[in-house]
């Protein structure tokens, strides 16, 4: 048997040449720091499960003329932002001056070692890190639906992953401005990631306008009600693939203590969605006398959010309410985007933006590391850049190829129009 | 870069506040001990991922026009068995006296340190021990199918989750009678979760009611077949989540040997699935002349029920045996119950109660830990304990607000009568 | 509180039966050791995930009155080739001389420890490993679809993870001719796994024939595109599930070095995949003037076959060409099939057996441990040998029992041929 043979042949060679040997002699001393190596691992893996939520969640609200095109943007959007991280946006994002507000315009490559990821090996960093890029996109292809033509929004999907995200991440996650001057507190990215990604799709829906005939079909959307069960798939993997992406938040802390801050984040965050979900219930129910199920699945979107900024602190009556109100947030919110004329198919402006500033507001409830003026300051100024310069781009965008898909292949349904698939054509007659 | 003070912020302090410091000393001197926290956490994970799989073989095999509505069932069952546990349940199973009955009617909170957990944080355990008792919900939900109202089988399922399960879980798995008197053994639950699901579903079967028409509809139902697609893709998914599940069950023994046994556990889970499988579809290619595929995916189910018993201390072959034998039982079984006034829509009574009895039946053959008598009298308690209160709980809902969908709704179809969809209008033309 | 007493019941006296004394003490020395055996196990959990990604991809493309048919191939083939791999297969493959050419016939036994197998239990590494087998199986039935009859192709399904795949594979992966001989170089199976199933397939697809109206089915189906959100989530999946597969190929060599290379490899494998679909993307679009979804999500799979021979040793920028020419293979590959007389459903035969060779082809590229005759050779060994043997057991089972779906048959959809589904009738009305 050569089983060892079989697998060693790459290995040692590869770690050798790229100049980890002091964090493989910390390593060697602390075995623990595999353990947290591993499951930022996982949480990268769990942040590529997040495509597939997306997908489904996506793909179940839309008309089922729309369905497989839509299907295709999350995929499409993932692998853009993954090059689009590896070539511009991880330095800008961790190659910012403590402080500062840019960070270095530079392939990015693993042999580029952070010390403060001692405990954890680069290239895991990276995959979890250019999963929160590719998931602000996600959320902007939630929001913009079927009215977005595929070019147009990978363009900017490019664009929002690898620049505008990394930016404003910079300022928090990379050390800049707010983490030095503010102290902003944002675990799992409440702001960084969902409330940017909102703030982009809130600037999509506002430049692509809506339909002459958005509310009847917004009614009729609402009646069909495309493939809810797929929906519910969606909403459902998220739920799971969060566990990861918050561990991921969690995990690079290190040493003894993680598993009880990680047991105690899952809690706070099953509690959080469960509080969400059973409020909307009540909610639709009683206001509406029937439960409103694609509100129910975005309530537990909105729920997870809702305690992505700290998920840690939060007692777990704290994070009952905080998750409770969330629920409020995204069900009220929809109602007043409904009177508006911003149409947001998905219904993920409510919970990610809503929620998402919601989540960043109330950490000092519970932390004493974050004070009320710097949450305030980072929900400001991560909302202004993303909303301005995602605005930029849309009208860029918009009057130079267009991001408006026309009417005629609307009406056509972007199966047929961008996959060139005829649902009706049938070959065993 | 400022990974480590991002990501620091919380965990110390919380850690260091909740009184774990005897239990971060043992893991600091043990770092296996981090590991198995980290696998019970994935465990804890893995049952959320249950959810999505129950919501799809349920989802599945309904009528089409309310698979929407079934869908929301297993989500809206554990947001609700969370609530349930975190308030009642965890409390009620794990506070028992050694040899008692009952538990202690006590909000769960992290704070209160289990000696016994020195393996794993309390927060680790509540995750897990919370998705079994949503599992007993979702069991329900499962047989029960569209014939039960959604609040109706709501309040039922806070019930479940919360006490019934709580209370017959605590004298196996909390210390109680059967683990202190009669040396029960029960490791992932064949008894204590999934012959108490199925008990309480037979119970509000026979309270529901048949439908008048049940016969043709099961008829009709099983030649259209609803959505098999998704309901292949459920029992994929639940196999996939049942290693969780046994690992999760397992991973608590701690120290060197668990490789060992989570290696023996998750082979003889496969072998035992796999000779569920064969032996159904052998069985109705010959007896029907046509694979029933509904059939053979509840068979996967009880094949992997049939050795949750005890997963570890069979031989390879008796595995085998172990799940053929639960395949024969689930054709067996769904061909009785088809003859009697006992309508189980997904095919869950089978799979979970008749399996779970076997299981929990065929220990002592491979376990010396566990002898026959023990085994019988704690399927009889658990059984006639989860039965009666069930039976008391159902009819006590029957009386009050009801539990049988009208039949007008029902010939509406779900979708329509609860979630206010209307499949036929169409905003398009 | 008895948690431990409760769990510990059957893990000691196993684990200390079964003589793995020594390895019990070395582990007790490396904590890093129960590290890999536990990411070993959840690589071949996410083996069994697969099987999900294969069923909904495969269920997604074919016609719609097929769909439940298919969804019990993969499911079906998991559980027969465990069966098979666990009677037959291991030791074939890892019972094999050094140098040898076949194993030896002997039923698989956990109690056979394999000294090579220090670092990992037997039962983790059988797990993973029997997941490849079953992959091969998977897929032919990706390839043949529609076509062929569920028990020949089960029978095949056996014949080839049980036989056929085990003694290629042994010439490498088990330690036999191709390791000892040639360095061989194919870490997660590029040519062992993915081109022995395409070859298995390739011979299946010519001994089964094609329609008379092959091609103008092809079109329809091209046009109606079947569900491509189910197959979009397929392939999303196995995208997913991917990760574990490379990282249960690496994990083994164990260690400190492991956290730096697999996250070398996820980074490497994601990058791969975004490549060819990025190049898939492009392609579609310039040439037919529309994205072909199906396709793309052939090109996903096709960038990770691409990279799986060797994912860890190439720069990122090797393993963006590497992916993004396996892009360019899928789409040239699909038309050069489209020409011939040969059908291939779900376009496996591309992505699984095309890029599975390019992938052994390059891995010298980046890797001073292979060198191009041992991969030629070993490409050709592998390709001849599955090739052959398979083709004989497809001719032989033609004059037999029989392989190709009657075209009454095929015309009721399978759905209705093998299941006995009737999706027109409805009990509603």
């Amino acid at each position: 048997m050569f089983f060892v043979k079989r697998f060693s042949l790459a290995a040692i060679p590869f770690a050798a040449s790229i100049g980890f040997a002091a964090a493989l002699e910390a390593e060697r001393a602390d075995p623990s720091a595999t353990l947290n190596g591993a499951l930022l691992l996982l949480a990268g893996l769990f942040m590529m499960l997040m495509v597939a939520g997306f997908s489904m969640k996506q793909a179940g609200v839309v008309r089922e003329k729309s369905a497989a095109a839509i299907s295709l943007r999350s995929l499409a959007a993932y692998a853009l932002a993954a090059l689009a991280f590896w070539l511009l946006g991880y330095n800008l994002l961790f190659g910012v001056e403590p402080g500062g507000f840019l960070g270095v315009f530079q392939l990015w490559s693993p042999r580029a070692a952070d010390p403060a990821l001692d405990r954890a090996s680069a290239g895991e960093d990276w995959l979890f890190q250019m999963g929160c890029a590719a998931l602000t996109a996600m959320i902007v292809a939630g929001a913009l639906g079927e009215r977005v033509r595929l070019w147009s929004f990978l363009i900017f999907a490019v664009l929002l992953a690898g620049v505008i995200y990394p930016i404003e991440a910079s300022w928090s996650w990379g050390g800049g401005y707010l983490a030095a001057n503010w102290s902003f507190g944002d675990l799992a990215g409440a702001s960084v990631v969902h409330s940017a990604g909102g703030w982009a799709a809130l600037a999509g829906a506002l430049v692509i306008g809506t339909r002459p005939m958005r509310h009847e079909e917004r009614q009729a959307r609402q009646s069909t009600g495309g493939n809810l069960p797929l929906a519910s798939l969606g909403a459902l993997v998220l739920w799971f693939a969060w566990f990861g992406y918050l561990g991921g938040a969690q995990v690079a802390a290190g040493g003894t203590y993680d598993p009880f801050s990680l047991g105690k984040i899952f809690v706070n965050a099953t509690i959080a969605a469960a509080a969400s979900v059973f409020t909307a219930m009540v909610f639709t129910q009683v206001v509406y006398k029937k439960i409103d199920l694609p509100m129910i699945l975005s309530a537990a979107i909105g729920g997870l959010v809702s305690i992505s900024a700290e998920p840690l602190a939060p007692a777990i009556w704290q994070a009952a309410v905080i998750g409770a109100f969330g629920g409020v947030i995204v069900t009220v919110a929809a109602s007043v985007l409904e009177r508006t004329r911003i149409e947001d198919v998905g219904g993920v402006i409510p919970a990610h933006l809503g929620c998402g500033v919601w989540a960043t507001l109330i950490v000092p409830w519970s932390s004493h590391h974050a004070h009320w003026p710097g949450q305030i300051i980072g929900i400001l100024m991560i909302g202004a850049f993303s909303f301005v310069m995602s605005l930029f781009i849309w009208v860029l965008l918009k009057y130079t190829i267009g991001i408006r898909v026309s009417a005629e292949r609307d009406y056509l349904g972007l199966d047929r129009a961008e996959l060139g698939l005829d649902p009706e054509s049938s070959y065993d007659d």
